[in-house]
């Protein structure tokens, strides 16, 4: 028999007030950001592209950067002062307060080879907190947008993370193994160990799914504020927990682990696990 | 510089005709069943379904059960003494020289995480050798189909796998890591960290992005018939090189080790790491 689920927390949306802004605004402004990304991915996607390696040895295109560039330019349009801080062109702007954090291709790994799993990522601060969230995932057609104060809508529609609350029968995504690295490897095969199935691979899109209920658990490490901070509305505006391994919310300066979960006694269950 | 290639060695349909059969009958037949495979999962995805385990902790759906048995119907009324191995229903048919291979669905475990990268599998196996294979991609709509004397085709175009032919600069995919355990995990890290990138969650999908040239080394291992044979014909017929461990052409009876590549160069330096 199914239990009563309890309501979505209610997300204060007067941070948003207090930076003088409309919800509804930064949600249209943030849907055009998701609008062009598509467009540009879509007509780049399975093209023939130079790829070059950073020193991390991720890798970037001449994509990634036009993508990037075109976003920056509607948001200083739109907001002339507020900061925005990207993956490829660094942090500019006088508005502390208010940040733009994007991810131009979230999965370049997919993108260069064809895989169709790669994402946009948008995100607003305002005063470190994420208040507004895009998942966009061009070569899909799909998106997920999550702000302060309403249910997280995928395609439009409101959506749910699964009511799943136990981690021997939860689902758990990450990217990719060679991100848990020394200790981080050691407490996430004690949480793979535990799980239902494990599966890699999806780098944002995860965390859309999770918000519709059909992955419970994402634990992921080596993150930048790009690859997470969009993901915090969009999980907590469908009812799910996203936290550092410690259990704190997620800032610009976190450490970059990363654990999602469907409902918070799960979230629990796999936070007395990474925390160490 | 890039050099020139060599042609797509010469696959010989002989085979087909001293069967009694038509390469385009059995080509229009596999398409058809393609067809009904995409229309069925297509309507089923993201839908409830109860979930068993198998033995092995591998799960499956009714949906799985339904899609080959619809399948195995349509075969049968077309070839009513062909023998049809699914990995759902088992084995039956009087005749062992025409075999059909059926995997309703590859990668159950996107299938039910909302991940559309699951596929359907198709072989058509004569004196056990695969002369027909069919990666169906049912929610997106990409199909390759392969079969003797034939270029692979991807959406009705012939594709090529891509010219790489150093490991130091392939991108190289895998379902998980967990199909790897003792010496073959100790094989595969050898390929992985020689490798440009590795990548995981692809199932078959890795072996069409492979005969379409984005993709350059695939190195699986646990793998059944239903999973492999399907392969052969897409990946040899756009210039590519699958086999086993070994360096032995994929039969029924293969032990389950996959090793598919752009390229004979490529193949070589991989089988170097592989054969122990």
């Amino acid at each position: 028999v199914p239990r009563a689920r309890p309501p979505i927390a209610s997300l204060d949306a007067s941070l948003i007030a207090s930076a003088g802004l409309e919800p509804a605004a930064i949600v249209g402004l943030a849907n055009e950001l998701a609008d062009e990304a598509r467009s540009i991915l879509s007509a780049h996607f399975r093209r023939p592209a130079a790829v070059e390696y950073k020193s991390d040895r991720s890798p970037v295109t001449a994509v990634d950067r036009l993508t990037e560039q075109t976003l920056r330019d509607r948001i200083r349009a739109r907001f002339p002062a507020h900061a925005i801080a990207g993956e490829e062109h660094g942090f500019d702007g006088s508005d502390r307060r208010c940040v733009w954090v994007l991810d131009p291709i979230d999965g370049t790994k997919a993108f260069i080879t064809g895989v169709p799993l790669f994402g946009s990522l948008i995100a607003l601060l305002i005063d470190d907190r994420a208040v507004l969230g895009v998942v966009e995932m061009p070569a899909l057609a799909e998106r997920w947008v999550g702000v302060c104060g309403r249910a997280t809508e995928h395609d439009g529609e409101a959506c749910r993370t699964s009511a799943r609350e136990s981690l021997s029968s939860a689902f758990l995504f990450a990217t990719s193994p060679s991100m848990f690295r020394g200790p981080d490897r050691q407490r996430f095969d004690a949480v793979s160990e535990r799980a239902r199935m494990t599966r890699y691979g999806t780098d944002c899109y995860a965390y859309g799914l999770l918000a519709s209920g059909f992955v419970d658990l994402v634990v992921e490490a080596d993150m930048k504020p790009y690859d997470y901070l969009a993901l915090v509305p969009v999980v907590e505006g469908a009812g799910g927990v996203i936290t550092d391994w410690r259990g704190d919310r997620l800032r610009f300066e976190s450490d970059g682990h990363v654990v999602a979960a469907a409902s918070a006694t799960l979230h629990a269950e796999a936070l007395a696990l990474l925390a160490g």
